[in-house]
């Protein structure tokens, strides 16, 4: 966990948001985590800044400092959530710099499965974004970079398995780069709570097995 | 769309069901196609019983003839879209009897995507699903027959695969019906509305490509 939070997206990302100093970001950090617990449990239309900020141990005017409205921090949340995620895929590709795509695919799940004991909440949150950002009118943040970041690192994936002549026949990228952002996102919504921890990582293995074309002969 | 409706789950497998003549049964399903709709495009929260009636043409205390609550509503509604979904793919397996289990899936999927074009809300509603159940407690319908209509379909499909030799090796097959679950609900709630048809047949051929492992070579 230690290493996801020195690598913190947003704190790369956005260097000049005035976010002072390291006790502010400290407090800011722990909303955002509260929130992505409290949104991953209750879901945005039941989480309310009150009990997120009870969570996180900061009263509900501090918590109007850091975030102006409930969809202001479900926003910074999903943008932290979604870093996070795109940032431990990137660093399997890094570490597997010469294999194939679909291995260092499979090295970001087996990392997925590292985070998910660590921060139980953050795979259903992520994995439920699309859904309530369709349904809630005031979570609209489609066209930005933190939106475009997942479709980006799978499309770069997916094209680098095409220059590598690895890429199937047929494949259309743009369609497989959302298919594949759609199966990551069904399977991490199945996420619920941290008991099941131990089913997702079967779940997520057998996600790579079928990755690997070894799910079932045809 | 009319073989679907002549072949409703909800009208074969609760025969016992006390629902009147031919008039009441179009009512009920002209409600049940409003409430599929509305669900999708509000979700559970927002969507009301007012509103579901006024699609569907009749009153609400007509409605309310019909289902008690909304969470009766949703419920009903969720049998019927899992009921419509798993008797597609049944259909296709039953068409091709001698071929693979993926060959099998593959065809299912390829008739998920006619249902799509003339029943557009059903796969993001049914795709929607788990997380509205695990977020509203009055959604609780676990452990009924109606929700382990889709995992009993994919665990016979996949023993079937190992039965003939075609599953491949570690392959634990509660987790990869889970799995295969978890993808396909992740694909469907990619599907928001009529104009997306398209793209969405698109990522549905993706994923079959990736079932016969045909997306990348490792």
């Amino acid at each position: 966990m230690s290493h996801v939070q020195k690598t913190s997206p947003m704190a790369r990302r956005k260097p000049g948001r005035p976010i002072g100093g390291s006790v502010a970001t400290d407090i800011r950090q722990r909303i955002i985590d509260a929130a992505i617990g409290c949104f991953a449990r209750e879901g945005y239309g039941k989480a309310s800044n009150k009990i997120i900020a009870a969570e996180a141990g900061v009263t509900a005017p501090s918590l109007y400092h850091y975030f102006e409205s409930k969809g202001a921090l479900y926003r910074a949340a999903l943008a932290y959530a979604i870093g996070t995620l795109v940032e431990t895929y990137r660093t399997a590709c890094a570490e597997l710099p010469d294999a194939s795509s679909i291995a260092q695919l499979c090295l970001g799940i087996e990392k997925m499965i590292t985070l998910t004991k660590h921060q139980p909440g953050l795979m259903n949150f992520a994995g439920s974004a699309a859904g309530e950002i369709a349904r809630h009118e005031d979570l609209d943040w489609l066209d930005t970079e933190d939106a475009r970041a997942f479709s980006d690192f799978f499309r770069e994936l997916l094209l680098r398995a095409k220059q590598r002549g690895e890429l199937g026949h047929g494949i259309n990228i743009d369609a497989a780069a959302q298919m594949l952002i759609a199966c990551i996102s069904g399977l991490a919504a199945m996420h619920d709570n941290p008991a099941t921890t131990k089913d997702f990582a079967a779940l997520l293995r057998a996600f790579e097995l079928m990755l690997k074309g070894e799910l079932m002969r045809t």
